[in-house]
This record gives C-alpha cells, structure tokens and sequence, in this order.
C-alpha cells in the first residue's frame, strides 16, 4: 500500500510567524500545519511548500504537499485543519494529487503583489498589510519605465538577498505591473521563479527611481553589474503577498472567494 | 486671552482598544490621543470626539476637537502628536478651528461602511478588518429591496442597543448602498445620525434576509415594531468603519492618500 499525496492552497497572514520554514521554538506556517495535521489525524507528516516565504510576508496563494496513509476525503481534511489552525492560517482548498506532483518541483512560476500605501501618515487600517511611502510624488511613469529593463531572462544576482551564494541566479520575468490603487500602489510580478528576497528588492530599488533618486536606466545598470550592493535597500516584508504559484496542469478549482484585492 | 480650538481627523484601527471613550485602566482612542497631546505640549486636555465607536470598531475620518494654549501651528501639532501616538492611531490633518465648532455638536451626518467577507473560509489577510459569512449564495437582490425600507426619516428603536434608554430614537437615513467587493460585499450608510450600535444591528438583519431567512418586508416590519429582541443579533464590530463626519462648512483639505477602499 502506499500513502497518497495531497495538495493544500493556503493564505496566511504573515506577521505573526518566523515565516513559512518550520524552526525549532519558532511559530511558522510549514509547523503550524504539521501541528494542526497530526492534530487531525494523529500522523506526523511533512508538509512541503513551493518555496519559503519570510517572517512578516503574505500568501494569498501558496501551495503545499504532504503524502499520508489518512483516508479522510481531502475536502474533509481541508475543513478539519482549519478547525485546528490558528486564525491567521487558512486551508482554502486541499485537493488529492498525483503521486508525481511537487509543490516546488512542479512549480513553472510565481506571482507576487507588492502594496505600498502613499501618503503623509502611515498607513493605520491596513498596518502590517502594506508598506509605507510619504512621499505623494512618486513618479510612476519613471518607475514603469525602470521595471521594462527588468523583463525577460536575467542574471538577477544584483536583487538577491546580500550575502547568499547560489549556482544559478538566472530567472525569467515575464511581467511587472505598477497601478495606482486607491492613494497606494500595488506591484504585480510574474516570473518562471524569484531569488531570495528578489521580489522586496526590486520593489526597493524601483521606489527609488520613483523617488527621482536615479533615473529608469539606472535599473538596467544595477541589474547588468550582478553586485548586490549596487541595488538598494530591501522593502520591508509586510507589503508583500504571494498571490499564486503556477502549475502547467491547474491543481484546484477556481472558487470566487475573498480574495481582498490580492489576486 | 482666550485659547484656541484645533480640529483634528482622526484615522484608527479599533482592534487594540477599547472603544473611543476615555476608561481608566483600558487603552482607548481618546485616551491615547490627551497622551498624545500631553507628551508634545505638557498640557492636560479633552478631546471631544464626534461621537463613540465601540470596541473593534475603525475610523477612517473620525473627527474631535480640543482647546489649547499652545502656539505651535496646527499641521506641525498634528505631526508630533503622530510621533507619540501608538502605530494604529493616526491623526490625518490638524487644523485650527471657529471657537464654536464642536466635533459632536456641529455635526449634521455621518457615513459607515461595514466590510464583510463572503467565503467558505475564513478572511486571513484581512482579519480583524472585515466581518465574515460563510454562505456564498447571500441574496444582494434581497437585501438591497430589505434596505429601501429603511430610508428615510423613522423611529430607529428596534436597531438601537437591547436594554438602552434614549429619549429620542428618530434619525434619518438618506443612503444605503450595498456592493459586491472581491468576493465579499460593501455595506455604506449615510445618515444625519446613528443609535448606539445602530449600523451593525442594521447589517445584522439585512444578513439574515441575504440568507434568505425572511423577506425583505421583514425589515420594515421590525422597524416599525420598535422592538428590538425583534431584530437580528448584532453584526461583529470589526467590519465596522466610521468612513467620514458631515459637517455643514467642509474643515479639512481633502487631501488624496491612502483610503484603502474605506472612503
């Protein structure tokens, strides 16, 4: 007999938890769900997320898989766990999969949405949901322009986390979007996969363009010299979200739901 | 020599306090706000609110006024009291005022909305920022024919707080709007006043009629009952936004920033 694997979408607020890689004495999302898992079915299992997200980022969209002997329906399993998951973690869908499907494995791309809220005082509502510009006159069509240089297949070792070694920092951006939305902005990025941190330091380095600091072309320059510290500083995690990871075969079924303005 | 009156507009997430009205011993928004005020200029004053909001409840354009000695320019008060008050408590704009301008006093409207999430399963992202309904198939039609029969000038008794005495419950709603939002709905109500925790006992029962468990009549017959235990149980405080306080002479610079789709 063999145990059968499941696929979970999650969305989770970030901000209580050392983020999504289970750490001894930590609270994270990958224990949390091993938790509530073994809460429900007394099996400890292993639950493997497309990729890591950090202390304080979103997902409105991850995904997961783990492999169990359980033979609860997965719909069920999905109900079961959010009765055990604290309120910042939720089970949207939990869906049986082929014995082929890996959450990262599988994965042929990735969007992030970044917001950014625009104005003279922080943001009160929507704290820890979204970063923090003061400066109203960002300009957009420079930041727009700046994030063109960014498409395509790279070399993005320059908007890597500082300090991280990694065989192969060639990614393919396939869109940015910046839209005015409600006083803020909001990013949208899609890619075949992001590096380390990648996401928060574009956005970093175009508020900087938007800010006059450097013109658009200086985007272009930064990503040609490979060397993080050309770039500028990371933004911080709480505008950021993981909106969706893709597969070539779509795992679950497309349920209009609250999706906050996050997808 | 007399002192002055400054207005101010207040932003605050209702989650940490409870509710606007100075009690010793609790963190509330008033409270924080005399702090506030008494760590920038060392002088003890009243702030006077439009209105309460209750515990969990949010205000996007909540306005008060106090009375003070200190020369220092409004906008430049308005910043440093930014400076000492707790992150999810904002003041948007300071300005000086007519000596016989008062927050509640003066006051000839006010505009809620309520946010609810309509999903399977519970809101992550935005906990604590919107109520939520589990049932998808929530009747808008329904509840959109329940909320004409509100409109317009009536006894409000029946959507007052349970065991509350007031002289007279007579207000006057002039706009109830109900919209699709992302998967969940948008309630906004604009009146010339509201009972206490009338909002949320209005949405309260427009629910009950989107589920279908009575007919939109329904609504104007509790109202004309005067009763409340003939009402539906209150919404949850922390769909509740109060969006913005009518006043006959607009007292702030509308200033573009981030609404966050409350105003």
């Amino acid at each position: 007999m063999q145990p059968r694997r499941i696929a979970l979408l999650l969305a989770y607020h970030g901000g209580g938890f050392h983020g999504f890689q289970r750490q001894p004495g930590f609270a994270t999302v990958q224990g949390e769900v091993e938790d509530a898992f073994c809460a429900v079915t007394g099996e400890s299992v292993t639950v493997i997320g497309s990729g890591r997200t950090d202390a304080g980022v979103h997902a409105w969209g991850q995904v997961a898989h783990l492999d169990t002997w359980s033979r609860l329906p997965a719909a069920r399993l999905g109900h079961a766990l959010n009765a055990y998951l604290p309120d910042p973690i939720v089970v949207r869908q939990a869906v049986d999969s082929d014995a082929s499907f890996h959450a990262n494995g599988s994965a042929v791309g990735k969007r992030y949405g970044y917001r950014l809220a625009v104005a003279e005082t922080r943001p009160v509502l929507h704290r820890g949901l979204m970063a923090w510009e003061r400066r109203a006159d960002l300009d957009l069509a420079a930041m727009r322009s700046g994030a063109r240089h960014l498409l395509g297949r790279h070399d993005f070792s320059a908007f890597a986390a500082a300090g991280r070694t990694t065989t192969n920092d060639v990614r393919t951006l396939q869109a940015v979007h910046i839209q005015r939305r409600r006083g803020g902005l909001v990013f949208a990025f899609q890619g075949d996969g992001f590096l380390y941190k990648m996401v928060r330091n574009l956005v970093g380095s175009l508020i900087e363009v938007g800010r006059g600091r450097w013109g658009p072309p200086w985007i272009a320059s930064v990503l040609q010299s490979r060397e993080r510290s050309r770039a500028a500083a990371t933004a911080p995690p709480e505008g950021l979200v993981l909106w969706r990871v893709l597969y070539p075969k779509p795992l679950f079924t497309p349920v209009r739901g609250h999706s906050a303005g996050l997808d």
